[in-house]
């Protein structure tokens, strides 16, 4: 395939290389500077040139759009019409420091939770896993390697509680952070629930959070 | 410890079972029906009993709330108050048709580019894995078992097309529906990024997504 990418930072850079390699022609553009894009180029191999966006977008059969959301407009104005492309996006919509989302995402109900039940030490957890999944996984609780089991709080001890509960009920605990993390976790539940209820293979749905090193020795 | 579970739909009631079968005391409450709460508590075993929700969080070193979002101010009313009890919470903020957050989440940026993108096939993709890991990922391809990597769109001729970029970069496609899935998946990807970049272990973060039979046999 001709793969056209909008974007040369981290994401854009490896993931056109990895494309290249894989033995596809691939257009990097929409850099800083034409040394990156060089640069790009010259690691990526014979299978890549680079361009314009307008070339990028034109020229190809699948365009990975792979710039910060604050560069969004300016890069679709440069590209032109992405009408009937396959769009690959890989952006998150991220304010400028990168901290928060800027679409949507600005609440959880673990916070609102906590703003509701005064003094409480509210801990965010088990809303991650299908209820049909706790027994089995209880069950298997001494096979490995174990399901992950996301948490967060803003208190460590209460938070070392609570950890101690999800290993017990077969899971390897993971602390996620604060309670402001919940704005994910929640989410996160809903991609589980979606992909647990709406997809072939039933509802004991899982996950495994870790290292790239630990995944594939495991 | 004493864990007061108030809700005892299928997580509370499940949730409840475990930790009563852990070693814990566990008093279970709110529910329709006491016959609900009976047969839990017969099923929990000699560390189990029931009582109101006041009771489950008076007498609790921990109390897991698990309550449907739409019950919770009353859930709330009827425990009383939380002050300094650990309150470990798997409510999900749901809608009363379960189908949508009522706590923001109601848009995301990949329906936001495909508005802006007209006519653009636009898939969500490689947003949940940090750019420091697609390299590693792709040279480690041949080892199993590979990493998860979460994609939405909607239309299935693209999705196809970019899950195989997905499984030639060394991931396994996971396809979660329909773009507006995207609100769920990028909130995963801070999720992630958190994660990657927030803790110990460095930013070689993936994930596998798997029915628990197929998890813990690999």
């Amino acid at each position: 395939m001709r793969i056209g990418v909008i974007g040369a930072g981290r994401m854009g850079g490896a993931l056109g290389t990895i494309f290249a390699q894989s033995g596809h022609k691939v257009l990097f553009s929409y850099a800083r500077s034409r040394d990156k894009l060089d640069r790009l180029v010259r690691e990526a191999g014979a299978d890549a040139s680079w361009g314009t966006p307008a070339e990028a977008a034109g020229t190809a059969d699948v365009v990975l759009l792979a710039v910060h959301w604050a560069r969004l407009d300016d890069a679709l104005a440069q590209a032109g019409s992405l009408a009937d492309k396959i769009v690959v996006t890989c952006c998150v919509p991220l304010n400028e420091s990168d901290t928060e989302l800027v679409v949507a995402h600005r609440q959880s109900g673990a916070e609102a939770l906590a703003a509701k039940a005064s003094g409480a030490r509210v801990v965010a957890a088990f809303q991650t896993t299908p209820s049909e999944v706790l027994r089995p996984a209880f069950k298997a609780r001494e096979r490995h390697p174990r399901p992950s089991l996301v948490y967060c709080g803003d208190e460590m001890k209460s938070k070392a509680t609570v950890a101690t509960l999800i290993a017990a009920a077969g899971f390897d605990p993971v602390d996620a952070g604060g309670l402001r993390i919940a704005r994910y976790i929640e989410p996160f539940a809903m991609l589980g629930a979606e992909l647990a209820y709406g997809h072939a293979g039933g509802p004991e749905w899982v996950y495994r959070f870790a290292r790239l090193d630990s995944l594939v020795a495991g």
